[in-house]
């Protein structure tokens, strides 16, 4: 796939500088919409212009969904206001919805000054809804049929009307106050007689979901019963529009992409890596470094305090780094865990204590096998190996110990942690790694220097 | 959505109870096969049969295709030979393939015995495809046309023949050589005359991946393109099979979810976090657990070599924790966003010189304000206000700089080892957080020796 675009890529520059652009056409014109949107990016900019307006309209609007924002802000601005006006015109009303919420004012403007009056309301409908939520991802273009309808004339509504919906593989059932009661398939249209009742072959029992419900809920419900769409329907069980699975899908990515940012101590953001810029980047990594910089001053005041245990046995100090990124680690695999399963929704708040229970066992284990590794390899590598004459095996011991009882401390707190900012609506995943490890550190040079002075009497 | 299906589960347990089984099942026939599912493995035991029972063939097939691995291999456990007869002979090729790769060699024998002859050798052929790629995704059951057939035929043809096809929307032409020369929709036939020949609607700039591509490919391409499925060519360019976008959501799930297990440095599976046994989950963590630690080995002998110095200097110390845990951070921030946008295709290897140079330059903004906001905190919080003597501007400025280099390094480290990784055909992932911690953590230990020396001339 990747050598037949490189081909394409070359084949286009050799045709746009010998100015074939009779030819130029005929092959926009059979290629997919997200290939010429990939391959215009990449472009330099007046080609992008002269390329785009090579396409016949229908196909421009799709490949002007497809590209990046940046992309779509340089093309709006070369626009012509009737050109501007084809593409807004073919576009679908949620499409351009997410188009306008990226733009600045001035072009949310010309844009909708260029919409036809009954898009313009749509847009301006969809776009009430608070981001991140079914009403701003919904379309409003669905065929809805009558309950009382044949089969016959269920499937000439839809020759009838079909061209302009998103999709017309679901079909919704309304009743007359516009209530939502019920779904079919084109394909139970297709296999039925034509003389059958809609009402007879509609599934009664359908899944829905409310204007307001975030957006992760409405990808999810698409996900479980893999459906191609699912319905959206008001407070009053009206049905206002539909989600179809492509807007699922990319509604899944972004939320990964964006729990993977929270997880690694970064600022959200859905734009990609290659078109961030420098500043912005630094910007969405700077408060979090900041934060947790300062916040291991607590690790700094820890050893203050026990400098002068340390000087007694400074060979202690050998050992912090390794205590630390094995606690970091251990936390980090139980945190990252549960805040996976809670987003999969594999379990939740109520499951907090058989979670507790699970991996404090799973940690018991692991700190027992990881500590009668280091204290054999503290004496054998350490002690033998290295000739080190500080490696006792009392100090073998408080490593070890000290180890054992970090891994089992930091299980616990990283998946409780996750597990109660969920209850507190707060988001699990920022109480990933970074976060748990600031945590774990304090806890373990406390232990560690408690059982050093326990058992070495410093 | 959530209090409907508590209230169902209830429900369900007291008819059960009372033994109202007619009711029971016009209930169960009413509901959706996921629901039903998460419904039965919350179950005791010996319900989970009798329910499984009271469904519809078809409903019933559906149901055990959604359940997890333990509950099917249960249920097979219970069946008579007629009973999984009847499941195996509802299930889809595909579906049949993705339960057999989980089960024992025993139950997959009994599962072959009991499917009909051409059942038995789709999964078989099926069953060749090596796991994770495109073949043994894919479904064999689609729509095929003839390019000289009328609109009118084609809908006829899908009526008689589309009932146990996995989807009817997309439609595949195919030659005389089962060579794939088009697709068209349902929605292009129904919106288009019925004496139109397909081959004269067809689009003939087919998009499809081969038997053998990973699985990974296949979604990222139905993702892209916003397609409801994709078709799957072997190396002559005969179709084969489509895989649908439902698998394809699956498929990206189970990706990502494998993708984070190993940034967090978790052996990966695909089982649910409540389906997996303590040891099983001790044995996915001990491995990296500890790998990591040996490998702070290195730490510990850098520290243990500069000891005396340390000795003399012993409030360095100190800052050892803040040092190392910035380090990680800054790393894993640039590894974890790298990765991603690797895996997102949004960068590639080609890249690796940009990607260097533009994380240099955020290194280098990162480090110089968190060394100064570093060097103030020192002074006036552990210094003046901790009234720490140990802390002069001298002992600052070290922790500083070697605080600005340690981050630069991180960050570059960070971004270039998933790149290289992905150039030698490994798994970027695997150099997330936790390896590259243990790498930095060598690196800033060594710079903060070597500056401490130079500086303090200890």
């Amino acid at each position: 796939m990747e050598r037949n675009y490189v081909t394409v890529d070359v084949t286009i520059g050799k045709l746009l500088d010998e100015k074939k652009y009779k030819t130029l056409k005929d092959i926009l014109s059979t290629m997919n919409a997200y290939d010429i949107a990939v391959l215009l990016e990449d472009m330099h900019d007046s080609k992008i212009q002269l390329l785009f307006r090579m396409l016949p309209k229908e196909l421009a609007a799709d490949v002007f969904v497809e590209m990046d924002e940046d992309t779509q802000q340089f093309l709006i601005k070369g626009f012509s206001d009737s050109e501007l006006k084809d593409v807004v015109d073919e576009l679908s009303a949620d499409d351009a919805v997410d188009i306008i919420e990226e733009m600045p004012a001035n072009v949310v403007k010309r844009i909708l000054r260029q919409a036809d009056p009954e898009t313009r309301k749509q847009i301006n409908d969809l776009l009430k809804y608070p981001d991140d939520c079914a009403g701003s991802i919904m379309t409003t273009e669905f065929v809805s049929l009558r309950p009382n309808m044949t089969v016959e004339e269920a499937i000439k509504r839809i020759r009838r009307t079909g061209v302009d919906k998103e999709t017309i593989y679901t079909c919704y059932v309304v009743g007359n106050d516009s209530r939502l009661i019920g779904i079919t398939t084109i394909k139970a249209l297709l296999l039925a007689e034509e003389d059958e009742i809609i009402e007879s072959l509609m599934e009664t029992n359908v899944i829905s979901v409310g204007t307001l419900d975030d957006q992760e809920l409405v990808a999810q419900t698409i996900s479980n019963y893999d459906f191609l769409a699912v319905p959206v329907v008001d407070t009053e069980g009206r049905l206002v529009g539909i989600v179809t699975v492509d807007d699922a899908v990319d509604v899944m990515v972004e939320e990964t992409t964006e729990d993977i940012q929270k997880m690694a101590a970064i600022a959200t953001t859905d734009k990609p890596y290659n078109k961030v810029g420098v500043f912005e980047t630094t910007w969405h990594r700077i408060p979090w470094l900041l934060l947790l910089m300062i916040s291991s001053t607590f690790t700094g005041i820890i050893i203050s305090s026990f400098e002068d245990k340390l000087a007694a046995s400074i060979v202690l100090t050998a050992f912090i780094p390794m205590l630390m990124g094995t606690g970091g680690n251990a936390g980090s695999q139980s945190s990252v865990t549960i805040i996976r399963s809670l987003s999969l929704e594999e379990i939740e708040f109520k499951d907090i204590l058989w979670v507790i229970f699970k991996e404090s066992r799973v940690s018991i284990i692991c700190g027992i096998i990881l500590g009668v590794v280091n204290f054999g390899k503290m004496l054998l590598v350490d002690g033998w190996m290295l000739q080190n004459p500080s490696i006792t095996p009392t100090i073998a011991l408080v490593v070890s110990l000290t180890l054992v009882i970090t891994i089992i401390v930091a299980k616990i707190i990283g998946c409780s942690l996750p597990m109660i900012a969920k209850k507190f609506k707060l988001d699990p995943a920022v109480m990933a790694s970074p976060f748990i490890t600031t945590v774990v550190d304090v806890v373990s040079l406390l232990v560690y220097f408690w059982i050093a002075t326990e058992i070495l009497g410093i």
